[in-house]
């Protein structure tokens, strides 16, 4: 089994209560890889300019991940986010983006990357998004990630973009605005219709929501008296899930094919853990040393926390 | 076993995008005597004016609640709420409040209403709650509500009221507001410090968390196509919460002593279902009607809908 994530790899400067960072190894692809990588092998693809530094390659290489879909542009800088949080570190405000190489990024995917068995398309312009849908066409499960941006400037190649894959995982605010439906489940079922079999409801602090024909489940965040960095909790939620069910191997050629409700919930159990650790401290320095023995811990935990009758 | 309730007893007008109600019968006493009484024996005490009609009394006496500590005052007029919710029906606008004679009330508890085994303060006047407080002294649980205009004018009160209380159920946003931490795991450790052993944690449409020295609980909202009117979701959820646990008989002077977190948990979930049928209809419409065998059914689609691994 094997999963490919196409998204942002950048440089975060970041703000929070508990302190301030420059220019650490940020962007959705990153902090996906970085999770996935745990449960299953991980292709990585996203453009960086020269002041992308070997140290950075190896931080990603070393933990295996396949690094050959990171496209280094000649004389290009890498994809800059500078924001910050207040004291309530559940809104994050946005004060600097630039796209540097990522403005002209076309994806051009090796044969190893386009033969994975999982797609995720994380969080870049859905026009770019479809033509890597194209060229993986033996992905078996392909999940995508938006934000408000394209609803608002892209929703046509949106929709389009969401049509072609087997699962979406929005927050929750832009599930009802995709939809302009106010109510959640109402909203789901709106999504459901443009193509996708799973609707996956991030709601930050309050955990997430997911929707299938099957019917619905849902977790609390994981509890925390320690939170330091918020940035990157929704891509890590998205690498621990869809790692998770890339590395059951029931998806692929080879697999037992459909994915049964069961395994879809634990998948959205070890996103949960995922995400709780990588905003325990700033960027990817939780999750850069994080091992099986704690997720497998922080799981049991999480199921018991949710248990009752 | 049996169980007190002291709050308001008022003439609600609702406009949601569903529909428009004028005076409709309501107020946090009775949202959550008309759930509670569905597990155990409820006392309601409260004031109403001259315009209280037989009718409105009926509907609580016919469902088995004791009226008697309804104290109709001569003269007055009962407390009155006017408001509205946009389509997003998470944000209550309130466009007019009038206490009436719950300006002057002064609660004198009956020899029933005294001795019971759970007290539940819903949302007044701080002082008030304490005043009842020590009307109960026969209260083996007692818990309070309350709301952000008493932590605004009158917190050292409320801080008071919250000592001489086991289990304290706010909004979470209350909850980091009273104790000004923005964390909830944090700010639920610090209302813990304030006496009471249960910290309940309303989320609104999220569901609910539980804080108590044995760990975390939560549970999601109940996911709802159809919601008509949110008012006294949060009062039917208490009802739902303290009339199970008192219901339950392992509180009172004849029960098992402490409550343990399993029986907790599953008064959370009982909570959750109450408010969940709260919502579906205006006022108490849809819970005045609800029986045992639809809780017991949406208490299973619950469990069903939190469970993996």
């Amino acid at each position: 089994m094997s999963l490919t994530v196409v998204g942002s790899i950048a440089f975060d400067s970041v703000r929070t209560p508990f302190g301030e960072r420059e220019r650490m190894l940020g962007g959705s692809a990153v902090h996906f890889a970085l999770s996935a990588r745990l449960f299953t092998d991980v292709h990585v693809v996203g453009p960086v300019g020269d002041d992308f530094s070997q140290e950075h390659i190896e931080l990603l290489s070393e933990r295996g991940i396949d690094v050959s879909g990171i496209e280094r542009v000649p004389g290009g800088e890498t994809f800059v986010w500078r924001g910050h949080y207040e004291y309530d570190l559940n809104v994050a405000h946005t004060d600097e983006t630039r796209l540097n190489v990522f403005g002209e990024f076309e994806p051009k995917l090796s044969d190893a990357s386009r033969s994975a068995e999982t797609l995720f398309l994380a969080n870049i312009q859905p026009d770019l998004q479809r033509r890597v849908r194209g060229q993986c066409e033996g992905a078996r499960l392909a999940a995508l990630d938006s934000m408000n941006l394209w609803i608002e400037t892209a929703r046509d190649s949106l929709v389009a973009a969401i049509g072609e894959v087997d699962c979406l995982i929005l927050n929750d605010a832009e599930v009802r605005q995709l939809t302009e439906e106010a109510n959640l489940a109402r909203a789901a079922a709106a999504a459901m219709e443009m193509g996708p079999r799973v609707i996956v409801a991030k709601q930050g602090e309050y955990g997430s929501a997911m929707f299938t024909e099957d019917g619905f489940f849902a977790l609390p965040g994981f509890p925390l008296e320690d939170v330091r960095d918020p940035t990157g909790a929704g891509d890590s939620f998205a690498g621990g899930f869809l790692g998770y069910l890339d590395g059951q191997g029931v998806i692929g050629p080879g697999g037992a094919g459909e994915v049964d409700h069961q395994t879809l919930r634990l998948a959205m159990a070890h996103g949960t853990v995922l995400a709780s650790f990588n905003v325990e401290d700033f960027g990817t320095e939780r999750i850069a040393r994080l091992g099986r023995d704690e997720i497998d811990q922080r799981l049991r935990e999480l199921q018991a926390m949710t248990a009752f009758g």
